[in-house]
């Protein structure tokens, strides 16, 4: 057991993380300093500080850390179009490099020597929490119950409250839920269950952000998002601040029956796992961006771009936010960003989103040079031939000495 | 002028390539093949016999090539989950190499010394046709007809016509759209018109092959894929050849408004231009063929399916079918299918297609080391600690040595 | 500890593999089973037999496994033109996946339940071994001593010979280097005492395959290889055995100062290590290797497996030979390599090597296109402008509509 | 012909370009601007102003352009790494985008509509110089006169002068070589007669920049660089402006026969052509900053790089220096050397250069991990197991459901 005097928890005021300021306490001798984050959950986090106290917690830290989180990590990953594995929007992983980066700054500033945190041992969440930790104070210790101690089921958790006096609201819907859930600003997440079976489709009642497309409003919704430098700032001509712009879309892409995905993924630490999202907001926000790029940037960067991002979404899922790679790869999906300005009008209707139309300052459409019309010399069709001509040289040269394609 | 006694021509039946066949004939002076066939465009091809016929066609082919198209082109492709730009499902551009290779087929059958095709000097199409042409057949020569003539307008077009006797029926439905459209088994498309304002959103009669989200059924539709090897192979357990099974989720697909898009995209001739497809089955594919891959597929293996993608994708687009590279990349996506075998239920509704289960004999989901609950010691959350202070050691040294990440 | 009966050990007859044979049957309680390879290390492998019998083993394996070596490992690698961090041709990396293939079909033969290695738990060869069985007998069990036991210094482990009655020969010139060495007919490696401090230039009485390029022949060396399918079959027109072909180019580089290399690399454990290798007969290979693909590949192809090669090295670098991804990887290069056939001519003198020569039957080199003298109309200059003015297109709109690009 | 009232001219004072200056004074009836720049090509600039003079220029920029190429073309390339197919250090391609820019200022000072050079239709430097010029200023015109004239030999280009009185000196020992060459700072180049068959050893008397390694001294030259934020600044201590530093670098390593270079490369053009080339201070360079990476970056940071490279040296290849996704690349790339700071010690012999030593106050190699000694817990060799099992995890489930690896 390493001599801990003071670990900072990751603590959102639930059962589980409330067993583990006791455990702690009880296990390491030592003071925990609880952080509650506001993130856009979508739950209080004003009664944690009741809950910290009645443990016995003298440095309780609550933050709202709503605009940070969509301003510093949610836009920065959506200028790069991130999507894992083809479908998902990393609405998770991007909301673990602020906790941690948070759970770093406030053991600064209170002394502790260890972090906390409430993820299990078969997750990306610890690996994420964990990377950014070492990342950003490399001496620091981190602790991770679930990976120590024996409680591994909500039995054994709830007779550790009674044994040691934890009082703890055990009424809270949420927990009551069959499911694993998350959430934050970017979306909720959905794991456990009836989910492991991936043959099985999620119920209805499952679903919390979102109404069923079936339920949405039989007219469709039309918004324009305007983007400057890559990040939307305004929506319908309003501007708004990050997390309020993406809470407004939330409203809109859920009252519309937009986001919901239900995938199996690979996680870092080696297994598929089923899980199931609603990222309204960002699922329209995903197109829109997509929109704006296409008539702003250049061809070779966006293919650039469609390159890279692979690779910049599994950095941002394996938990590498807070490292160099991603820092290079930024720097260029920034660079490409300066022009991306402008206006995209969608279309929301029973759980799709489309593009009603684009347009901007910067666009690189060119009418005169695009149109099916006489283009009055804008380009000359017979620089085609030159260009087919040695785009095909050296095929022709091969196909010449009796290399065969078919 | 070259030296040109036979030539083969891609023929339509319709104005253009009517006035093309009688352009051929006097400017080279020489004989017209036409060869006409039916990828799906969802029109006759047989009365482009008679209309060869009365331009002083002798030597006219017409090819049923469905099944070849969806089975060597289409679904190969597919296996790749090729997208272009994040957006384009390609419809257009993998119907051209099986043209380019038919008629150099031709060209060889009927001792042709050059090919020739309807396609402007300013899109991709004409790329596509010539680059494969000269990798199949590196000695022939290949006219342009709107590369060369002044016949740059509808007007032009129609005097054309009426000097030189050319009976074409000009009543079709088609040539009276305001669009530029293209059709085959994969999708049907629109360019021109109204959409050269980006800003302008399609109008709902535009559309052909699909309803309207608003006016698709109010109930939700399931169907189940069923896959080998990559390829989809029946449909709710019916066997189904490649065409068939197309044909069968294109006219699902539609039903159900699933498959419009609305893009700005860049041409590989160098200019942005805008398009709008309705691709109802390829659209279900995609996702159906992502889902069971989810399952069967290796993580690195996705993984790397998903950084060859983006190039492959190019690579498709702008014409290099018929390449050692494509062949490059398709042996190493052909590798990874082996294993992609089993079934995906899909929920489609009102435009959006949803997964709602996928089950493989060959799936990697396994569901004792997912689960939640206890899982018997088939994963020990002990080894989670050694592979993320692994995974941080260079980022904890590189703290420790003054490197700031933020 | 688990219940483990019977292990397979790669045994190398030196002290510490002998330590490891004693240490086991008494930590374990278990029947050891010993496998020595002949992997062209330069060392007799016959007296292992009498060690391990000495050592109380019933089961020796010793196998010549030189030419399943150079044929399915070191030439399929080669293929890629593989090189770790631009300079480290893989020389260990490569031989690990052999030596975990052999250890489980011994384990197989002889119903073990577990391998051991004598790897240490700081470096890359732990993890290659260990994925390369894991990946081939999923339920077997894996012993590396170096990460159990607290033998972690010389005077410990021959304490240890001596309490146990090891009959191990110290005389050994190998185990009196003060560098760690690792050999196979691909390269040998230096590691530890002075070299780890990176400044410090290697002393030249550490190299032991290589005469010094001062030392070497005052008068150049040529030589030629013949290459078929991207493998090299003779020498000098000599057809050879891959083994033979390769120890014949350790020879020729040796003798002539070729191979050496002194670099820092990152291992996949997460830290820098100083490392000097000899891959005589390697880098001339590479050398040649990339002589004629330059005449035989395609630009695409050739570019493309270029964008591989990185990940394919890192791949091999980490222990990921038997790997799903390795194999895809692998597919497409070795569709690549149908057409690299023929000889290239080398120069080595002094240390360098360098191309004298190339030539093939399926060169795609043609002299008449790329003359500077009359080609006879074998190219169209004039196709250039209409190739550069759409390849600029985007680039002229973009300054048109007043993108800046410096 | 375009109506052209000036042109600036790529100016060199040979025979070819004074021929153009004449040409296009009569083809075009235009004014003729030359200039003349020195890029460390060797040879005097200062007779390019008589020979203008002569042939009726009246605007003649002579520039010395050497520290600029150096400082903002040159080291920001070998920041990358960059080599085209493996070897080529792109010496030619990486001085054309500075030419271009210069044409273009030039062309803006004078008030110039177009410029022109003379490179030919099948090679690479025509795309360089027009895709630059295309894209800092869209509206140039271009005129290549070896595309469009007719005088395709040497003999044609000596009549030529004889009926216009070209007064130019035909003695200048480089137009009597059989070769075509081109240099600059950072190499010469060889291309065309006898190098026109690939497997013709180029002779001894072709080179000017180095001694042939047997020529080259007996005993080793050391030399120590000093980098800071990825750029060379010292040589053995001395600081040093860019153009100095490589230009003394460029006497040592030919001095000691090091830089040349025989290969044949894919043209942008669509052909195989082949090159021999001296870059003897652009090997070392590129040697010593992958040294000074070893030890500085962040390995996931160095295998980005290293990914990213081919398409990087690709694009400089091809003329896309000034582009955006040049850029892009560029921020990522320069992103990652801030940190690339010390000192690398290379030994060069006999046309070989190998390392030494390098060292660093940013190293991130560590001693007390890494050794082979008693690390004093700086590295707990348990952890390693984790790290294998969870990498394992994914293999050994899929080798449990019976996928098989051989």
């Amino acid at each position: 057991m390493s001599n801990i005097d003071k670990v900072v928890l990751a603590y959102s005021g639930g059962l589980d993380t409330s067993v583990i300021v006791r455990w702690l306490q009880e296990t390491y001798g030592c003071e925990v300093v609880t952080f509650t984050a506001d993130i856009g959950q979508g739950e209080e986090v004003s009664p944690a500080r009741a809950k910290a106290e009645a443990l016995g917690v003298r440095e309780i830290y609550i933050d709202d850390l709503r605009e940070e989180y969509v301003r510093d990590f949610v836009f920065p990953m959506f200028r790069a179009n991130a999507i894992y594995e083809g479908e998902y929007l990393l609405g998770t992983a991007i909301a673990r490099p602020l906790i941690a980066k948070r759970l770093i700054e406030i053991a600064n500033e209170t002394g502790a020597d260890a972090i906390a945190h409430g993820a299990t041992g078969k997750g990306n969440d610890q690996v994420r929490f964990e990377l950014g930790a070492y990342g950003l104070r490399p001496g620091i210790q981190v602790i991770a119950p679930w990976r120590e101690w024996d409680l591994n089921s909500r039995e054994k958790l709830m007779m550790y409250c009674e044994q040691h006096n934890i009082p703890v609201d055990f009424s809270s819907s949420k927990k009551q839920s069959p499911y694993s859930m998350d959430a934050n600003l970017l979306h909720i997440s959905y794991e456990g269950g009836m989910l492991e079976d991936p043959w099985a489709e999620a119920e209805e009642d499952m679903w919390r952000w979102s109404v069923s497309p079936e339920a949405a409003p039989e007219q469709a919704t039309y918004t324009t998002i305007t983007f400057e430098r890559g990040d939307p700032v305004a929506l319908d001509g309003d501007t708004m601040s990050p997390a309020l712009l993406l809470e407004t879309l939330n409203r809109l892409g859920g009252a519309n029956g937009i986001g919901r995905l239900d995938i199996v993924e690979n996680r870092y630490v080696g297994m598929k796992s089923r899980g199931c999202y609603e990222t309204p907001g960002g699922t329209i926000l995903l197109k829109a961006h997509r929109a704006i790029e296409s008539i702003t940037l250049d061809r070779e960067v966006a293919h650039m771009k469609d390159s890279l991002m692979p690779r910049y979404a599994e950095l941002i899922y394996n938990g590498y936010w807070w490292s160099p790679e991603r820092r290079m790869l930024q720097a260029a999906i920034d660079e490409s960003q300066q022009v991306v300005n402008g206006e995209v009008r969608l279309k929301l209707y029973k759980g799709s989103v489309s593009v009603a139309g684009r347009r901007s300052a910067d666009s690189l459409f060119d009418g005169r040079i695009a149109t099916f019309e006489d283009d009055a010399g804008a380009y000359d069709q017979r620089d085609a031939e030159g260009f087919i001509q040695l785009n095909a040289l050296r095929l022709r040269i091969a196909a010449d000495k009796g290399r065969k394609l078919i």
